[in-house]
């Protein structure tokens, strides 16, 4: 598995030749980098005096955090098996016309496949994205540079995982389901950026 | 090191409650992930008939992104290192008068480079960011959206990393040094927003 790589392997398995992993299992990868963060952040706050009055609320970001971590973590793995079964689809035989029929819909269900994928990543980046907020805003301040990294690293899974279902929609046939993911795309970008912008803006004011 | 631990270990570690490894490593590495994907779509672009024409270019761009990927995985450990320094300054005894004064020019030498590191870590990811400019603009097109995520990881690496200069920027007496710093930090991400701003338009143009 991937996610059992050395940190240096996983990166030379990238940099080569092969089509996968690529920028899907990154994604995933920094969104699951972006929640564990927000756990640190959590952990160096959580049973210190000055900071008893956030304590609960703490607890519960670092609960879920650590949920959206093994979920993300589990994905670095899927959104390169869910490419590899495009790739094997695309290698059915296409001789006959029955076929070239049972191909064309294989690929066209490991496409919606390589496409649902990514945007449940964009979904979990953006739920731990939204935990950056409290991370950020409660947190202990000698880790504020770490909340603010958290923020940067869901965000850009977020973004790396929406272009990943951009690139697989283009090759999609059901327009009723290119259309539904246009809309779900939309919204999750539009919110993560809204929120990328404020959140920032509280890690620049107090970093200042 | 850590960049040789698995990524799931390195996860955990990030995760708990010890102040490092945390957003320093974790922005090296995301420079890292963003100089490997440069790597894997000039991979998958040279030796093509089709790109001949930028062969040559694209030959240049995975020699310099292998060098910056080796580069900033090794940050990925020296931040931390650098961050343990600082630490262990602090632990320095502080009985005389003498001690304190040692112990004081000891933490302040062990900050100076705990800001310096990053910086240089942001100046790697400015580089491995021009670089995904060629490989969003002449590489192979099934690899685009890797290259977008090239383009988020090596900025939020850039991003992460001044975030570090800073908040250790905060706690240095050298004001030459914190001037020069602070100077060096707004021109790397004014440099590096405008890049990315400029790439991601285009991976947007020619993702719809």
């Amino acid at each position: 598995m991937l996610i059992d790589l050395k940190c240096n392997e996983f990166i030379e398995e990238l940099a080569s030749a092969s089509p996968a992993p690529g920028g899907g299992s990154v994604s995933a990868l920094a969104g699951a980098l972006g929640a564990a963060l927000v756990s640190m952040v959590a952990n160096l706050t959580i049973g210190k005096e000055q900071f008893k009055a956030d304590e609960e609320e703490l607890q519960a970001v670092l609960a879920k955090a650590s949920e959206l971590k093994e979920k993300l973590m589990s994905y670095v793995d899927e959104d390169t098996e869910a490419f590899n079964r495009v790739m094997t689809a695309y290698k059915l035989p296409k001789g006959t016309e029955e076929e070239k029929k049972a191909r064309t819909q294989a690929i066209q269900e490991a496409m919606r496949q390589a496409a649902s994928l990514p945007m449940e990543v964009a979904e979990c980046c953006l739920e731990a994205l939204q935990l950056t907020k409290t991370a950020v805003a409660k947190g202990n301040p000698n880790a504020l540079s770490d909340g603010g990294v958290a923020v940067l690293m869901a965000f850009a899974g977020l973004q790396g995982a929406i272009f990943n279902v951009q690139i697989n929609l283009g090759s999609i046939k059901d327009e009723q389901f290119v259309q539904t993911m246009r809309e779900k795309k939309e919204h999750v970008l539009r919110k993560g950026q809204a929120l990328r912008d404020e959140i920032l803006a509280m890690v620049e004011t107090k970093l200042n």
